[in-house]
């Protein structure tokens, strides 16, 4: 099958001699990446030597000092700090959560979903009321007053890419509490968006609707999910929650921009970037370390490989995916106010895991121009482009200045086991498999450099 | 391109409703197993409950009885033990090594290479002649005569496919011993066909030429080797190893066989098999627990959608892959003496990781029929079949009476991190992963039992 593509696709895009000088160079980008690569080593001191780094916390500020001076490191003809408005929500403290059942006492291993507002030092106390569905909310909307809601929606299985389960499961996490608060619930706690096989609990954005009244929100891992599901069928179960989450007046953030100015085209830009800000449980190594350190590598690789890009590539840092956007929304404002012509911009925020191909928000030429590379591309893994939209960080480009938008696609199946959770962490990102999503990236924009979109 | 694909290959095979009957089915056999699927329990249980299984030890026969039964629990229509003779070579006691450098002392990671015999219960010790390739071997023959040899051959790691990187590197560990042998070396160390990061030795035959000395070898992890590497090259260094390694005389051991029974062709038969076999210093989780499990979810899978083959269909679970492959052997050897007709055989021995598609050793117009079901395979990952052999376990049934035969193919990245060592346990297999390797091997059998190949 590889040949009949071959044949078909080389036809329509390029020659025969430039099909085989491309495959050189992909082939010198791939032995430069599992040779000589940096992007493990980086990851591990943005994980080790740094951590958690959420928006506003004194770790993005050592983040972004650490992204520019490793930008710079990996041999940016130049590069500088984006300055942008940041929120600043902060956890205070350790959550925590005890469930009573007749006399019995279980603590819950939960976390405060991102952005919620905190219980006060006395804590919500109150009966649980399960709810499976919004559905079953609605049913259900005249016992919630004064309980706290219990969202134990499945991750569903049978989906074969998770960010399915994810797309549909999300809505109880960032929507379920003001849902829930609309009919006079005190507090939410949300099963987690994962079929992981053990019991962390996963954070993650939650949206308040303003014309409800805001109240405190946590998820729960699995098995507690399982248990306080198996229980509540049986008796009553009341729960005493605390967190100590607030919101703190915005500051300011950066993106970290690195840039190799092109030869040819020196006003033209094409973006990479992953975000630089991560989750507070764990190390974010998946989300976005790996995204972060991929995009230096592709720099990185460029300038070890001598390559002259014709037109000007930008590497970003994004300040703040997680809870505001505000770091991919900064830099398409900025595009647009200088009126800035943007051919492509690519995002890695899917996992350091085995890449797949790419996801892209491009026209059907530019769809077809690209499905014309695969043949050179599927020897290191990217069988793909599914036209299902680009990345969070790089969509607002599109909106701002037109650019075609695409995201890294790796394989999906471990996402969403590490995905705003304490044990995304170094130790669970394969060396391998994060160098060679660097390598489909690299391999993508050089493409695009070479023959434009 | 996946449209484009679809219309070119159903016009070769199959109508389109042909087409849509089969995706719907094998929708189904994908739900089965991502909501009901088993294979993850029974690999907890066989790597939990039983754990290593070392040809001839007490564990492998504990794991033959655990095939068996559960192979009937997963609805064989009937089930028996096939009878062989096995090699029983057994480590005696723990490996171990010492390198002296001057004064300085340093204990050694090492593990006996499999089929090695012992050092004695003196050990054997003596200087150390470090060699970095077979024709440096051969530049310092008139060095190595009562020398321990270290080979120290890497791992290449520009292979993007890493079993590319073990054929290159396995030759020093099969074959190293007895060539060090023939100039006169009294053992060897050989560095661990792998390029994880840690340091755990990975073991694995070798195979001594009979007409040299057998001297005992065990191999090293790569911070160990890298380590003997940096010190050798300032300051002589020697060696004391011990190994308590030894072959007893052959016995018996069994293949583990179940049937689904053909409607139309019951004389024809379709195999799919993992081997129950592993190394010793660890559980076998991917080596091959994870083929031996997705082998009898195949048969779950079928009796509870319903599904009556046309063919019957053999599950295997084979008695002896790692040293001496004499389960393999023998089931060929009874289908050739029964005259048996076997269309297709595919086994699952490359790890229970994301599946990208089959490597098969098939004939060119099997291929082209192959290669026209990638379009309903390639929802659930399968997007290739190479023809470049199948697995060890079922090709010799290719010479013995002519089946085609393939392999799973599982993204390969991580698996030579755990081949073989000590971390090849259940942690480190994840749950959908091993069930979407069971569902293209569903599909695929499904499709080969319905239009034959």
């Amino acid at each position: 099958m590889r040949k009949f593509q071959l044949a078909v696709f080389f036809l329509v895009n390029m020659s025969v001699a430039q099909a085989q000088d491309d495959s050189v160079m992909i082939r010198r980008i791939s032995d430069e990446i599992l040779l000589h690569g940096e992007s493990y080593d980086n990851l591990r001191a943005l994980t080790k030597n740094i951590g958690q780094r959420l928006t506003g916390s004194p770790n993005f500020y050592k983040a972004i000092q650490w992204g520019l001076k490793t930008m710079k490191a990996s041999g940016a003809t130049k590069a500088w700090l984006q300055e942008c408005q940041v929120p600043h929500w902060v956890r205070g403290g350790k959550d925590a959560a005890t469930a009573t059942v007749g006399t019995q006492k279980k603590q819950l291993d939960v976390i405060a979903l991102g952005n919620s507002v905190g219980t006060g030092a006395a804590g919500v106390s109150a009966a649980v009321v399960e709810i499976k569905s919004f559905e079953d909310l609605e049913q259900k909307r005249d016992s919630v007053k004064g309980k706290i809601v219990f969202y134990n929606y499945r991750f569903k299985a049978n989906f074969v890419n998770t960010f399915q389960s994810y797309v549909d499961a999300v809505p109880y996490r960032a929507a379920g509490p003001s849902l829930a608060a609309k009919y006079g619930a005190k507090a939410v706690i949300v099963r987690s968006m994962t079929h992981s096989t053990d019991n962390n609990p996963h954070t993650g954005s939650l949206r308040y609707d303003t014309t409800q009244p805001e109240i405190p929100a946590v998820a729960i891992g699995l098995k507690d999910a399982d248990w306080l599901d198996s229980v509540i069928a049986k008796k009553p179960v009341s729960v005493s929650m605390k967190t100590g989450a607030h919101f703190l007046p915005d500051t300011v953030g950066d993106n970290v921009i690195g840039e190799l100015t092109g030869s040819e085209f020196p006003d033209q830009f094409i973006t990479i970037g992953g975000h630089l800000d991560s989750w507070d449980p764990a190390e974010g190594a998946n989300d976005d370390g790996s995204g972060v350190v991929q995009t230096m590598e592709v720099l990185r690789t460029f300038v070890a490989l001598g390559y002259h890009p014709k037109h000007s590539i930008r590497f970003v840092l994004f300040a703040n995916e997680e809870n505001g956007l505000r770091g991919g929304l900064q830099y398409a404002a900025e595009a647009k106010a200088k009126n800035e012509k943007h051919i492509f911009a690519l995002e890695s925020d899917a996992g350091s895991f085995t890449p797949r191909g790419f996801t892209v928000d491009v026209s059907d030429a530019q769809l077809q121009k690209l499905n014309g590379w695969l043949p050179l591309l599927q020897p290191y893994g990217a069988s793909v482009f599914s036209n299902g939209g680009g990345g969070a960080d790089v969509e607002p480009l599109k909106g701002s200045v037109g650019a075609a938008v695409g995201e890294l696609l790796p394989d999906s199946q471990r996402y969403f086991d590490y995905h705003h959770a304490r044990n995304d962490v170094f130790e669970n990102v394969n060396k391998r498999e994060l160098e060679l999503g660097a390598i489909n990236m690299t391999a993508l924009i050089y493409l695009v450099d070479k023959y434009g979109l």
